[in-house]
């Protein structure tokens, strides 16, 4: 985790720019040229995804910090998608920005640490150890209890790698099982807690800990709430722009020092051609830099300056 | 869910066998022909699980009515691991077995929909609907609520297809959260009624919505509080074999028509030509086969005549 710290106070930017691409999303001269290439198929998609994200890369390497493809989007483009994923991750990392793979994976035992190799170290094959996807930082469901988290652990620590887990999601729904009261305290929190205590020996100069959260945007009160509870744990926010959360709803998740978050926008940033007065498509990658410099001073007036 | 049922019944077999395949358990003679055909890398390693699958469906297909295949094994070999994800169920789909993604994902919103669209249903490519994996179900997590499960609910009244939420898990710390106490009841149960709630209006003729559960074999007295509690949620139930439940451990989970739930063994299954006394890998296909129709019959012992 420290070393996604060390680049947002080096950029002074705390958000993550969400990959999460949709055909929509593209512009029609990167589909036209794909699908023409690749047919229009599984193939042609994936290639018109994996061209838009490089491009998106690209604008936005010098200035934000880190990357969040979801992998949703990929999977449902079918194994094609999920090699553009991996070539997203690898293109994204060769440009020096942290990666963190939204997957949102859960399980136990030999099946976690699976999961583990897939997207944080290594697989064994024959005696050599080979990337599958190599990403940074994984997200991860924490209802499976420590025997879905301490697989993860161990990578965290030999490799340098972290986990966000979800703790009190963006949704309006999210409270049917994490508003409810257990021990006198919420589920949500009895996951934070559960994040301090899976991450008490992997902490970082700047008192956070490999093991992070996700905390919504939506619920700015629970922000604060958590962020004063759980001060090893380092927050990953979805919720800004397009579910609604702004910089004030966002800043209670901060710490005295500007740190302690990082804050996602995927539709804002990668659709800025579409809602931007005056972008056209030939302008997506301009209109998501664009975009990407706006929500960075718009979080920054409110949190001040980021010290590691 | 009806369409497992009727299988079930039609096979008078609860049982489906999981397909995590690890290199370690594919025979050497078909690693070291991939390996040889494709090198020693992820694409050698993914040729030799698939082409370890479809020996293993072969072996199974006229005698089991089901196969879950865990994600996690094929993502650590990459995205070569993931298309023979995709080979692999539609392998078993054209062999008529029923299929089961165990992949335990969860998001909300269009989200989640990019997973209903990936693993269960159909993604649009320019006005054309393609399949990506397609399988017959899916697991999924419900700790975000309904905003998470409702996208899929659509898929499985539209195109048949079932999911499994994961209510109590098999494994030792599932506890830390599911067990909590909360409004009177555990975690579990509360996500338990989440599930006969999802599933209320997706009922089939044999009284099982297409919304079941995951509920671990290792906690029998709890298979049976729920079977009693959710007259209306199929059980996926992992931890047979290698995790230590056996048939007297599961028999709680059935009704009294033999029915309410499928019962997974992977390790067991996969592995047979390891365990048995006298078998070599030649017989790797066999062995998987005799013990698929030992741990069918040893269930059946105890459960008798299945009716839909």
């Amino acid at each position: 985790m420290q070393r996604l710290i060390d680049k947002i106070v080096e950029m002074q930017n705390p958000t993550v720019a969400g990959l999460d691409p949709k055909l929509d999303y593209v512009p029609s001269f990167i589909k036209e040229k794909c699908f023409e290439k690749y047919g229009k198929n599984l193939e042609g998609a994936a290639q018109a995804l994996l061209e838009f994200n490089k491009a998106l890369i690209d604008a936005l390497c010098d200035i934000v910090p880190a990357v969040k493809p979801q992998a949703a989007y990929y999977e449902m483009y079918g194994w094609q998608g999920v090699k553009a994923l991996a070539e997203t991750i690898a293109y994204a990392k060769s440009k020096g920005m942290y990666v963190i793979t939204d997957g949102q994976r859960n399980d136990i035992g030999t099946t976690m640490e699976a999961y583990a190799a897939a997207h944080l170290s290594t697989t064994e094959i024959e005696g050599s150890e080979v990337e599958a996807f190599g990403a940074d930082a994984l997200t991860v469901n924490g209802y499976l209890g420590s025997d879905g988290i301490n697989p993860l652990l161990k990578i965290c620590e030999e490799k340098d790698k972290s986990i966000f887990v979800l703790v009190k999601t963006s949704n309006k729904s999210s409270g049917e099982l994490q508003d409810k009261i257990t021990d006198g305290k919420t589920v949500y929190e009895t996951m934070g807690n559960m994040c301090e205590n899976w991450g008490k020996d992997l902490t970082g100069k700047s008192g956070y800990s490999a093991v992070g959260a996700v905390v919504g945007a939506t619920y700015p009160e629970m922000l604060g709430e958590l962020r004063e509870k759980l001060p090893h744990t380092f927050f990953l926010v979805p919720g800004y722009g397009a579910q609604g959360g702004g910089a004030n709803d966002v800043k209670y998740a901060f710490d005295k020092n500007g740190i302690g978050a990082v804050i996602n926008s995927s539709r804002g940033i990668m659709c800025a051609w579409k809602k931007e007065d005056g972008a056209t498509e030939n302008d997506f990658a301009e209109a998501t830099r664009r975009e990407a410099i706006r929500m960075r001073d718009d979080i920054r007036a409110v949190v001040g300056e980021m010290k590691a």
